[in-house]
């Protein structure tokens, strides 16, 4: 979806999943291509390693600062990305900021529930709306018929994990039933959103990244952040109106629900 | 299940479902049963249907006031039920309190988001956590193998507007993307709930009612509350371990997620 100028804005790119996808997005761009990547903490430690992405390609991304927990911070970034993304609007959103305590029902507070409600479902829908504008835009300006990423999308970052038909098979690893909650929640929101935006030409997809060795998936996941996002683009590019509102993981196959 | 002196207890049951359900087990019910009726104004007019059903059956139907969308009050209400329930715990859970404010992705707000989410999911999450202990008892004081609604159950009133494999077909009716969300949640704890507590023998289920004229389903709905409740209560009767974490509707019928 880089390969002409576009903007694209990715929650949760300091580290993860989200810092594979910034650095594989460069070496796709173009220039006139804008990379938003958004962080909660662009000044801390554990934000280093974006920051020096950033100063060796200082047209192409920018950090921006935003905690997608908090509906504030995600209306002060609206703002201020707003007015950078100009005429071409919002290519493409990727709600990818999440977080997965371990829990289950004898363990989990309802305190808990909600601030992992916060971040894995009101995060993207806050982010959705604010950017709303800036997608349609987008999706306008392109003079393309039909959808893809390269016009206009919105990209949840969702699990296998929130596939309730696959959760016999899956109970054993997962031990994170407010996550799950929250990600069924998120796949709902994203088939939702589809519909109801499916005439402004805007593609919604709920992806699941694989397997994945993050702080997040532990060292014992299955692939690397490298091969996850090289499937995720891959299927990125490839998606058309037949996908919009779609459930995939990382080689494009189809997840139940 | 309330063929034998069992315990059950319905959230909303001043209105509505719930108060249809609470009727025709009245009708069911043996000595020795209690019916506990939960509703978050036990003395304002919308109970008053509510108080005289009581009234006339005060040694079976007990009014307990529990507003779900405040874990305080989940928590009285087991304080205050606990006791109550005996040796033989608690049969059944009716997580049936519910609210369905029309919305989309333009008009809802993070506030309103929170809100549904309070009353559909975590209250659900925080009764079923605080009688947990009294369905195990209720689970092992049984003696009996397998899983039953007459054992130990907990029964999450869904609804088919959280398929979202059925969503295409439905967009239409369902302008209500913040209840859709929820009860997507609902059915993932549902499953989860299923899988965690399977070794305690206890049931648990999403059920949806049909679409049902109440001051929810609204005037056009397609059937009335009695056909409804018999059709449930009929279902109810009828799960084993097999249906164990399953979504169906009124009917019996498996719906897909
Ligand atoms: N790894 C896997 O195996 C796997 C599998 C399925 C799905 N996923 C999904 O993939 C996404 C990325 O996961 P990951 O593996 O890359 O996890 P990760 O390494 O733990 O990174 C999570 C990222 O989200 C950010 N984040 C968390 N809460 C935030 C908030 N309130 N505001 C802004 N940013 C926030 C973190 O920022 P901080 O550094 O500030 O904490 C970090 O950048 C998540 O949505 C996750 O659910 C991952
Ligand atoms: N009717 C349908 O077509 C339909 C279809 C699918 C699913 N459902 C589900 O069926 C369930 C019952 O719906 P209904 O049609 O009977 O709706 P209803 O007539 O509007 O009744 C809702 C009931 O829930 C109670 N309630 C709401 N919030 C509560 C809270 N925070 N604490 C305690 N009680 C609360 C209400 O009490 P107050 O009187 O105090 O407000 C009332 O007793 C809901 O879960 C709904 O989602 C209904």
């Amino acid at each position: 979806m880089a390969a002409k100028a576009c903007n694209i804005l990715i929650t949760g790119a300091n580290r993860g999943l989200g810092l594979e996808m910034v650095k594989q997005l460069v070496a796709k761009s173009c220039s006139g291509c804008q990379i938003f990547a958004g962080c909660r903490d662009p000044d801390s430690a554990k934000s280093q390693d974006l920051r020096e992405l950033a100063k060796k390609h200082p047209s192409l991304i920018r950090i921006v600062k935003v905690d997608t927990s908090n509906m504030q911070s995600v209306a002060d970034c609206a703002k201020k990305v707003g007015p950078l993304l100009g005429k071409g609007g919002l290519t493409l959103l990727v709600n990818n900021a999440g977080v997965m305590p371990h829990n289950n029902m004898k363990t989990i507070t309802a305190k808990e529930m909600q601030d992992i409600f916060s971040t894995n479902l009101l995060g993207p829908m806050m982010m959705t709306k604010e950017f709303l504008p800036y997608l349609q835009i987008a999706a306008k300006s392109s003079g393309k018929p039909g959808m893809s990423c390269s016009k206009a999308a919105v990209v949840n970052v969702s699990t296998v994990g929130a596939s309730m038909a696959k959760a016999h098979e899956m109970f054993e690893l997962f031990n994170v039933v407010g996550y799950r909650i929250s990600k069924a929640g998120l796949n709902m929101m994203t088939v939702c959103n589809a519909l109801e935006f499916k005439e402004d030409g805007i593609l919604f997809v709920a992806l699941h990244p694989g397997w994945v060795r993050t702080d997040l998936g532990g060292h014992d996941a299955a692939i690397s952040t490298t091969e996850s996002i090289e499937g995720m683009l891959r299927v990125m590019e490839s998606l058309t109106e037949k996908q919009n509102g779609a459930y995939l993981d990382y080689n494009g196959q189809v997840l139940p629900f």
